[in-house]
């Protein structure tokens, strides 16, 4: 029923669409995968406008992961999703071996669910001044890695897609990874689920206010998206607990009344301009988390790092980043 | 409507009982005070058991100051709060010149919303122990303070209660005032207002899950509660979407139709079996916050910091009390 | 030469008495093990009145355990070293299967080079809370533990002795284990060698400034004591320095000469006011330290923590007490 | 009597060259100012290659302001620092009404020593955004200001150089402002002084590695550098402890004696090699501190920080920058 619920997930965007419309939406095709216990992977590839219109998202690759088991902190089951992590990076990109790769974390590291993006920075393995200033100590597994939190414009004062594209001009890197804080419209997904996108990062995605995009168009080199969902807006909330009591009359009243007509006709505008009452001036900007967002938020990051240590690396494995990390 | 609403400000259970029982509220006294621009103050003073029971918070006084203005972090404005804090502040004790009060800072420091507690602990002005080891230094506008922040049980093991009584059974203060991160059910109050209780701080309030009350009757010493709203539940969220939409519709329809008789049927606990339907497993801890949550309570924290010294020394400055700090 | 160069670990009081002795110390025992590559152990038992004189330590047990690899980060080393402190903890207590055992981590979370003892226990597993309030959740091979971070004088207002009676005096623990930031006279030590001490805390020990003793006599119950090197002090640097001149000096001269005779007259009061005035007012405080002390004492933390979940529980593995710890 | 003793403050470089050679050094020009108790500001300029030479730093002005009551915390003092301190930078720069000013915060967050520069771009009063977007917010009193905390080569993998050229590139400022932390030869500067220089970061110079230097040569924009000692090396304590000595022994020593020649015969290379044996491997990096470095630094960034300010705005006061920080 709801066509504007905030979400960053192409696979949710896709479940809205279909529940809307209840049929296969034209122009995107789906294919799910469940590698192991408890952890799911689902591939949404958007392939023509008329697919971009319907999910309001970009052609290319959307893939998530979704690991309801992380915040259980079980280190068998992180390394598995780790491995994952990494196989569905590699999918999306191709690498040679002096491949030069730019990691961005995205968002203000003041703001907790805003962070994830920085403290992934923080536990990558950054080796290019290694291969420039001590080349003995170069492990042939490497490759060439460097790493930036560029900050928000409220911190800077200067659009992040400007000191990413200066930074890029002199780095001149072969891939960009992109990492950001997401909205989603299901609380449980919170530090659980990991969004893998081919089409970098649009404007106005993500939980911080972009104005512009990092994107292949934008800073001429190709430019992968990881994304974690680490709030729900209250509106969601709110807007779910209407939807719900809606089906609730509906089962309730006889389909010729006049009761049921007129829940019929409630239009999704008059919807929003309730929610929109309820929820007050401010509300825009509310956000539901649960109280452990910073835990949460510390395990997702460490798992996305090793992800992509694991996959932009020659065959490192775990242990050899946590040894060289340091 | 609703009556089980998640709050812990009297001033917020008094309100929704009135708005249910549509009149005062027998056994509780209410005085508003407007003693500056965009500050305003309310006493209530449950005086009866029943006003217990209609108000579901012990007999005592509840001074709610409400500073919508402590976000723009105006400093003339910030240093009336302190003012106007100290001043409720000393309504409720009674202090000899050479008490020894004890401040007690509740919560967990790696929770955000719940960490308002040690962190007004870590700008009190503490002297009991210049008193003891350097008493030369004494300013004679000084009282005895100490402080401290005992953690929750979850990281010490130890419940809250029983740290702080063995702590007073050394110290034996003569007054104590803890600190408490509170729910509110309007998102508008995180960190902008401050109640004043001196009722201490009854089990199951505040929002860690405390098992043990710190009251004069557990404690043996008189104990003031100061709490700051950090979070609203999302169920409050929820609750207040439905009860706006059952408003609308009841508005739209006419009141001989069965549609209307149907409304004012949904009885209570069918509403909160809706709200637990959306909201489903794992909501019970989940909350709303702004996404700056974490500056608004390092303000908060300041001004109930200042507000406590001033209080409870005799005469000290603000910029007496930030030159001694250090 | 130097009899006052400041040290809070018994091996090296032990070096220092025996440079000057030349000869084995009285009343001192000594026994020295090399468990693994990389790692030694010193056991030093102050066995007489005298030892404790010559040594200016109180008669017990002091086991130093030197690990100069901890900085280099390798898993497997710090396995190793864990196992071992797990294994000397355990020579110095008998924990029967239902004792009560409480972690009390001192110093001040604010300064660096003092903060050791909360990060410790912020890493303890701590199980109390669970065997009283969700029993069917204990694992079999737990014991009761809980932990506690006391702040110091200057924070809190109230002698660290005081705030752990109180506790004690509640929580009524068998074993108490006390974790502290120690000075030590080289530089190398920071961060990568462990003291466990059977005599408790002893007053002026530790780089704060500490009045009360935390020992079995003070509490009422065995208290070991374990520290870490995190400085060095400035004074100790000068004093070095000098040494090493002095001893250059009298290398390069005749043995009869009259400047021979010079350096030898030179007594250690005289030397220790040429420290005084080199290092001037205000040296006392100083403290040598890697710039990377912050994370030196974050991997010593770790350490500690896990050596101590596995010697005070029955068979846990490191596996078990992470996944547990969340 | 020591050329190779390590410090980035030009003041005290002038006054080692001065002890030296004992006259007023050739190609450098002194002036001192007392504008108020407790308060000194000491101006070098270095005029000519000589000067140079002789005191090893690249021509222009080096303004030094000692300010030892900042530890005090008195915040009238506070207020008059700052003054000062923008009265200095006024001095040295030359804006129009529109001029763009780019902050940049050098050295690495997590380390505290050399984390001022990221700290005192926490607190600058970022503009250029307002401007950009939101312009009718401008108060006419401020300037385009942007600001950076491009991290260091061993987190990020790229020379700091590189990043800031790129932010040039895109920003095209008018003025760069760099904050670094230095190393200075007394430890009572630590955290009191400030060092402001027209000629930029040169490279090997603060606390960091630097490979790059920041100056208008290599980035195209007058480039100011303001420093702030927060590190005395170890090597610095123990040279000056040798030192202390000899001049000691020479003043017991018959000036005919053969011992007093020895004592005046002993090279710099032979004291250098001294105290390398003395402070043996690791110690290039041992840096001395006092144990209240964490709270010296935060101090310093935030008058520094509203010293700049102050200083590149147009009339705005401390209050109004507090006001509009938020």
């Amino acid at each position: 029923m709801w066509t504007n619920i905030r979400t960053d997930l192409a696979m949710e965007a896709r479940e809205m669409a279909q529940e809307r419309s209840r049929q296969e939406i034209p122009g995107v095709n789906v294919e799910n995968v469940y590698p192991a216990e408890d952890i799911s992977i689902t591939r949404v590839e958007v392939v023509s406008r008329q697919g971009e219109e319907n999910l309001g998202k970009p052609m290319g690759n959307y893939i998530t992961i979704e690991a309801p088991g992380i915040p259980d902190r079980n280190p068998e089951y992180e390394e598995e999703v780790k491995q994952h992590l990494a196989n569905e990076i590699r999918r999306l990109v191709d690498l040679r071996d002096d491949s030069v790769i730019l990691i961005v974390g995205l968002g203000n590291w003041n703001v907790t669910p805003d962070a994830i993006g920085p403290k992934v920075v923080d536990k990558i393995l950054v080796t290019r001044h290694i291969f420039e200033y001590v080349p003995d100590q170069v492990d042939d597994r490497m490759r060439r890695i460097c790493a930036v939190a560029p900050g928000v414009l409220g911190i800077t004062g200067i659009e992040t897609g400007e000191i990413v594209q200066g930074i890029v001009d002199k780095v001149k890197p072969d891939l960009i990874i992109a990492i950001d804080a997401l909205a989603s419209r299901k609380t449980e997904r919170i530090g659980s689920t990991i969004q893998i996108a081919d089409t970098g990062i649009n404007p106005g995605s993500g939980i911080g206010n972009k104005r512009m995009g990092l994107t292949e168009q934008s800073l001429g080199v190709p430019t992968l998206a990881i994304g974690v969902p680490t709030v729900v807006y209250a509106h969601t909330i709110g807007r779910d607990a209407l939807e719900m009591l809606i089906r609730e009359f509906s089962q309730q009243t006889d389909s010729h009344s006049e009761f049921y007509r007129m829940l019929q006709s409630l239009d999704e505008q008059h919807l929003n301009s309730l929610v929109g009452e309820v929820l007050a001036e401010g509300l825009g900007d509310l956000v539901v988390t649960p109280k452990e967002v910073d835990m949460l938020i510390d395990d997702a990051a460490g798992i996305i790092a090793d992800g992509i240590n694991l996959a932009i690396n020659k065959g490192l494995s775990i242990e050899d980043v946590s040894r060289y990390l340091h």
